[in-house]
């Protein structure tokens, strides 16, 4: 198969691909919105008629109990390494509005950026591989491996529809490895792949006082205010060092060797970078690790949100009846979500007074995932990457969860390459978020090269990986 | 002058007062709500046309830099004590509005009780005295002491614009005594008199972070959270039993004599019943008062609303960049509300973390007030209540602020009886707002024998109560 032919056509179309991954960011396919899923099916179906345009067969809209999964292969051969590709076509909400320069699902390219909400995080880093695949069956109307492609639209919400998919449709999606494209390079020159991500786990606390709201006049200072309690809970979720103060919390955190954690020292972003990339002047968190092993491999419980009593302008004068807060926790191996979610809760219990009631709620456990990096299919990007970018990529791990790592190793036993063509500077799950497009290209590329070296790959390989990812 | 005849009158018409005070309380006149200033507008021309058809004279709706004014007056003699009857027109927001069982603009009569935002709070009871003086004027074309109407629509805002209003109307507004209903009875069949409110300040703290949302799996654990931090600063401001942990926030409290305190358990609601009226289990507050010294003598701080990150439904991964709470103080004598503020600000700079900012508020200063016993109107109030409800009020402190009341005794010098009609159980503040009709017609009556009384009270009597209130 001729490769260059193939990259040829990625570069003469890259001015149409650009402008189609417009028409798939126009969708506000918004997994957390319910009230949005007219939009994400509309998106689902974009996608199913855009991958037959690209020439790929059989490719079905498939239903879950929540949005569509797009699934998609081509004519598959026995003697040919299988590929199975990964993304998510849904996208967080837009807000908050009056941050973005330009509305979050009306794109617009400026100079080398396209933004919109989803072009990095994933809808842009997905399109790599469609446009990597139509580039070889517009070319050579074959590709040189077996490619499955699996699309699902509930990812910003845990993929709580997915599992039990996999489950379903395990034959159909067997293969020799995933790649997934919804990570970060370090920087525009330094691609990476992440060997590593932490798990997760969500949880909202709501405190209940009063069965409604009281005047705080005939009220203030007989009746305990279900603001001031949750304020008070959560100030007991930490330590004054930044430290989680739940206990039993670091139990099982897996201890680093010296040689592991120079080679991260090595390889990751420095705290300034880090820094940086959040736009804040100084850090915060636990002392004795650097910014890049507190956001890896180090576990964080995060405040994603809370409410009670009046919101927006003016006053009023109330004791609410209640009060909440969204949080989630970032887990490091060997932390088990469904034990971290049992701690909490007690800890929650043991320390809520006996003035109110608290109610806990925790859901979408991902347990933290390893890949090995020394399997053919990780070896194998490294090369395309190459190729693709001009440098050598280096191995990092990851801050976040992309929670199908964990079944694709468990349920499908293939090792998992994640081919990141993000950038910090994306504002990923922020306003103004934006694609580089000179990464989009390079990314298209980058897939183009995998997909070539990859008929090398050993057939069957993922029982390899299970056995050593342990080890690592 | 023939009160039963006016009595009569009032009772009879009872019916078509209620259906005139429904007409009055569809306006949503919303003060704290901008986009809510053409319905107080309305609202403030629609009572005016309505004192018109009452009979009294002078009525006119005057402009302020907020909503405006309503004033009217009854023919001035020289000879006659002036009674100054104050008032607003002006509601809190209707919400939560799932919490209602009906729209709080649309009115509806359900038993004995009258369901609407602003039933109670304060369109009822203003409309007590409105229908006592259309009472008069249509029995008998006259009133026997002269009176003058106060009306504003800012009340619940803290009054921002009323007190530069009387300075420059303050010839006008001249009066021998001031009528205020807007404060509550202890329950149906125990009349009651306030001759205390506590003061107030309010605060907005607004902690800021990152300039934009952040990825909580790229940051966190790198990064302080501002809602984090916003939690553990309010943790700050209470102790663990409940006092106000600011920094000199107690030095200038006064200390009342155990006669004082004998007295107010003896005429006060007991613990039990303030917690009933609370719907709540258990009280919480400073240990060594109780709840009624709690809400009265004794300052509290409130959290009225909080805000960060994400709100609603699903969830969303990330480290807001901003967090804000609304909260109000309640302040006694001699606490000083500037001096209050002064304490907040300079607690809150002290405690705030290097990593965030934060931008602290205070607004709505009032000062605690007291109203002399033994004044001359307060007795013939006490009549009043006799005659209209058949017992005798008690006497007692309100914990709310009535910003006028200091505004009414320093700028003109009169006592204010504060002639409440309100009851506990009437939702005020609160979703399901009602009016409990039997004390709408009793305060009519009231307010029919309380004018007719007032026939006896020395004219130009301000100066006295001026002298004595510091002796209480």
């Amino acid at each position: 198969m001729n490769t260059s032919r193939t990259l040829r056509y990625a570069q003469e179309h890259r001015r149409r691909f650009v402008s189609e991954l417009e028409e798939f960011l126009r969708f506000a396919s918004v997994s957390s919105e319910p009230q949005r899923a007219g939009d994400s099916k509309a998106c689902a179906h974009w996608l199913a008629r855009h991958l037959k345009q690209a020439g790929l067969e059989q490719v079905k809209v498939m239903r879950t109990a929540g949005n569509p999964v797009v699934c998609g292969a081509s004519r598959q051969r026995r003697e040919r390494p299988t590929i199975l590709i990964y993304g998510h076509y849904d996208v967080l909400p837009g807000g908050p509005r009056a941050e973005w320069r330009t509305a979050p699902f009306a794109p617009l390219r400026q100079a080398e950026r396209l933004f919109a909400r989803g072009a990095s995080d994933d809808k842009g880093q997905l399109f790599t591989h469609v446009k990597a695949i139509e580039s070889f069956l517009k070319t050579a109307r074959d590709l040189p491996v077996n490619v499955k492609c699996l699309f699902e639209g509930e990812e910003e919400i845990g993929s709580p529809n997915l599992t039990s998919f996999i489950v379903r449709n395990r034959r159909a999606l067997r293969s020799d490895a995933a790649v997934i494209s919804d990570t970060r390079m370090l920087s525009a020159d330094r691609p990476a792949i992440s060997y590593a991500q932490r798990g997760g786990l969500r949880a909202t606390v709501e405190i209940r006082g009063p069965s409604q709201d009281l005047h705080s006049g005939n009220f203030g200072g007989a009746v305990h205010n279900p603001i001031q309690v949750l304020c008070e809970l959560i100030a007991r979720l930490h330590d004054e060092h930044g430290r989680v103060s739940i206990p039993g919390f670091y139990d099982d955190v897996r201890t680093w060797s010296q040689g592991e954690r120079d080679l991260m020292a090595r390889t990751g972003r420095t705290d300034v970078e880090i820094l940086k990339d959040a736009k804040v002047a100084r850090g915060f968190g636990e002392s004795g690790f650097s910014a890049y092993e507190r956001t890896t491999i180090r576990p964080a419980l995060t405040l994603n949100g809370m409410t009670g009593g009046h919101q927006g302008r003016g006053a009023k004068s109330i004791i609410p009846s209640r009060a909440s807060a969204k949080l989630s926790f970032r887990l490091v191996p060997d932390q088990d979500p469904r034990n971290i979610a049992q701690l909490f809760r007690d800890h929650i219990e043991r320390i809520t007074p006996p003035t109110v009631q608290s109610m806990v709620r925790t859901f979408s456990p991902i347990e933290p995932a390893m890949i090995d990096r020394r399997h053919p299919a990780l070896r194998t990007a490294e090369i395309a990457y190459e190729r693709g970018f001009g440098t050598k990529p280096v191995f990092i791990r990851s801050g976040g969860s992309i929670p199908v790592v964990n079944t694709f190793q468990k349920l499908l036993r293939v090792p998992v390459v994640l081919m990141g063509f993000g950038l910090p500077e994306d504002n990923i799950h922020a306003p103004n978020e934006s694609l580089y497009l000179p990464n989009f290209y390079k990314g298209i590329a980058t897939s183009i090269w995998f997909l070539s070296l990859a008929t090398k790959l050993p057939i069957g390989s993922g029982k390899v990986q299970q056995a050593s990812s342990r080890a690592l």
